[in-house]
């Protein structure tokens, strides 16, 4: 499990005080970003040097509870699934002990001068194995 | 169906050059605002005049294919599912004849005074079924 | 002068209620996308066909007034300075006869595949010249 | 000068490649609030708890080069002006030595339950003369 905290930020809310709701998706991205700290370069490097992306193909959230600006969530990522060329994220959001939002993130492998899925490199799998959970929860 | 025709913005792309997974929650929002103009007032007048707002409950996303700047989108919005206090819309969205992406979004019809589930008005009631389809595909 | 009405957007306000001031430079840039619809093809053509880009060299905004979700705003777009390869727009922001914001959007003609100011094409200098004010307003 | 490190993030830049201008404006709010970390219970409480914002009436904006995914800026933060009710925070960001943008940003200090300008509150205006610098550059 790889943990992010972060703050609601300012302009996150919406009109109805709120988070929006498609911010999750962001914060989502933010713990994968996170996640990769564990290879070397980071995802900066993945995308910028080694040109190896994950692209979403399909995304799925649930929201329990509304979130507030002042609100701080700790995040925390695991894998749910792993494949060949794609994996998926399991992003479980609480705020303090209650659980606010879980999502369900998966991504291919793609190389991105060809925008095409390519082999997942050895590093990259290493670290999805690593926080690999058993039986995701639906 | 409700129709919104919608061109991707210049900063909608990411660092691997295509639209980031995120924005696309955006433009589901945005067909939902458009399909609530069959009401009078609109959206905006739900939630500033009458509190009532549509948090989302679940979010799912399929991407099918990468949309890129100077694309415009088609997105045709139909309701998969209504029931007491709540709703699915299904958003389609196309490029070209090409679907690109798929969503379903959950709201809660809610008293944003208390943030609280409330009874559907009934103006809204029929804008749902109005464009309710039979069978959402999944 | 050409105009560009835009209605304030869900989640463009911030925990203080209001519009949050970073959203005032997204409306700026959209009204200067609007801007050049004059030139055939467009913004889009310019920067993805013809990689001719307007990266901001300044940018100077004086807020007059909040503005809240559901305001819907006229924006003026006028040619305060036209040099050699550069460009001042500026963007006058009306809620109804108020004039909400101010903006001065400096941009430089810039050739993206070098990310180096180049020469100014004739049909973008013809589209700055119809547009172009004496003595801007400061 | 308060200090933030900053990374560029991932969906922050623009179909040009470059980071959007607008993003500029949101990193100075960032910045605007790590300043107000030395007031007790920071930027959070003033806004959630205290009633008390800091609207902008002025932005100020200078890009001297562009920037990209993959760099990480600092921001160093002073204020350039001080008033009753005003007050100009000056944003130098750098990435390495380079300063790459130069903001200011002149907010009003807000009773936010009656959107009006108020008192500087006592440990507000000590925070604010801690950074004041003599003679703000232009």
């Amino acid at each position: 499990m790889v943990v992010l905290e972060r703050a609601v930020k300012f302009e996150e809310v919406d009109a109805a005080g709120i988070v929006f709701f498609a911010r999750f998706a962001v914060w989502g991205h933010e713990a994968m970003e996170r996640f990769f700290d564990q290879v070397e370069g980071g995802y900066v490097d993945l995308i910028t040097q080694r040109h190896i992306g994950f692209p979403a193909v399909r995304f799925e959230s649930e929201f329990l509870a509304p979130v507030r600006y002042g609100d701080v969530l700790r995040i925390d990522t695991t894998v749910g699934h792993l494949g060949n060329r794609s994996a998926t994220f399991v992003y479980a959001m609480h705020k303090g002990d209650a659980l606010v939002a879980k999502l369900q993130h998966t991504v291919v492998v793609t190389d991105l001068t060809q925008m095409r899925s390519t082999e997942m490199p050895d590093d990259v799998r290493v670290a999805f194995e690593k926080h690999l959970v058993a039986a995701p929860e639906a």
